[in-house]
């Protein structure tokens, strides 16, 4: 079955947290993006498909059209030993990554509170009203919770579910990375806090795939274009 | 089994959507919130459960508890029909759900583009700069795109998915039904060009069981506390 993946080709994003996924399971699959970016809005724009996403990132796996990044998880995690296979297990690990994918949102919005379309530049005086109070209550909240839920796996601290790896242990990876990346000053401070998701940045990096993956040109350098970015005048916020 | 909605007792928020459902297939249910609010805080800071939840609304279905709107729309359209059960058409109804999630807050932030937990009087010179971007780009892209969706279904544009009522269709009509009060003066101007949304949010007010639940006291109000708010400077904007 081909799997094809459809994301910009230029960022991490949203794609990497699918990237990630796909890597871990050895999935063969395209970046399709990567080689074609005008395949993109081809796609999007094709009359003939009943099932349109709405944006990147989208899966084509063999028939499926499979869209937004948490649902693209949810089947990876079915497919490929990503996930539990009981309901009470699929669903805690589900909502685990919908509640990173709001999160992302808010780490998004840190530099973009206006309009996604516009420049950072043209909103940078909100951008800062909306990253103090990104650093001051919602990202301690957020990261404390995730630090919560490892405390309270009943298999214990190494993985967020369960006694193995599930594409939320590689959401997490990606989360502190980019935290790291955009906001290093206040990261650090941070991560007095958090020993189990810092434990689990590292767990997960130094997986076989992922670390291949990691120093591979598939994986997209941190920039200032994607989700997380490092404008020094932000971190600099008290 | 018992089933119990833990969600904000003063406002409509993300627990309609749960609702809604809830409603529509007849589950019955205790609005815990409503009764007891402080039950919620409760549950959230209760360190024996092993699977916390980050915010309402969250379901505890018997055993089960789950957390995130359209995790619990998962679990409950596999389990009272309100999903397609194959593979390929669950994965399409949840990721049409995960856009509306999307969708929704974006239409929250446009009150609230800086911070969630400060009053919208505080941040409305930022409001009306984000809701200028929302009314001019974001929500016709949403509102089309959903359009679209209706257009295309092979079924016919009757319902979004399949040829029977979803709780993507229960989601859009809180979708239409919200816009109409928070935007009215822009909503009567998008409609010219959604005839299947506005039929389907007429559609679906008149299955008996959300047509019964939409006039008793279970349905609150619309107001100003919600995601969907009703404040005449921003629907006057051009």
């Amino acid at each position: 079955m081909e799997t094809t993946l459809y994301y910009w080709p230029e960022i991490q994003g949203r794609g990497e947290f699918v990237r990630l996924a796909l890597e871990q399971a050895a999935v063969p699959y395209t970046d399709l993006g990567r080689e074609d970016e005008a395949a993109i809005e081809a796609f999007l724009n094709d009359a003939g498909i009943p099932t349109p996403p709405f944006a990147p990132p989208f899966l084509v796996a063999g028939p499926l059209v499979i869209a937004q990044t948490a649902n693209i998880l949810l089947y990876l995690g079915q497919h490929y030993g990503l996930a539990p296979n009981d309901e009470a297990g699929g669903l805690w690990t589900h909502g685990l990554q919908l509640t990173i994918a709001d999160f992302v949102v808010e780490i998004h919005d840190t530099h973009h509170p206006i309009a996604s379309c516009e420049y950072y530049e043209d909103q940078r005086a909100e951008a800062k009203r909306r990253t103090q109070d990104f650093l001051d209550n919602r990202a301690p909240k957020f990261l404390h919770y995730f630090e919560r839920v490892l405390d309270r796996n009943p298999a214990g601290p190494t993985w967020a579910v369960r006694d193995a790896l599930t594409y939320v242990d590689l959401s997490l990876f990606q989360i502190v990375a980019g935290l790291r990346y955009a906001f290093p000053r206040h990261m650090q401070r941070y991560e007095r806090d958090l020993p189990h998701l810092a434990a689990l940045h590292d767990r997960v990096a130094a997986q076989p795939n992922i670390a291949a993956y990691l120093e591979s040109p598939r994986r997209i350098p941190f920039n200032t274009m994607g989700i997380f970015r490092h404008y020094p005048e932000l971190d600099a916020l008290k």
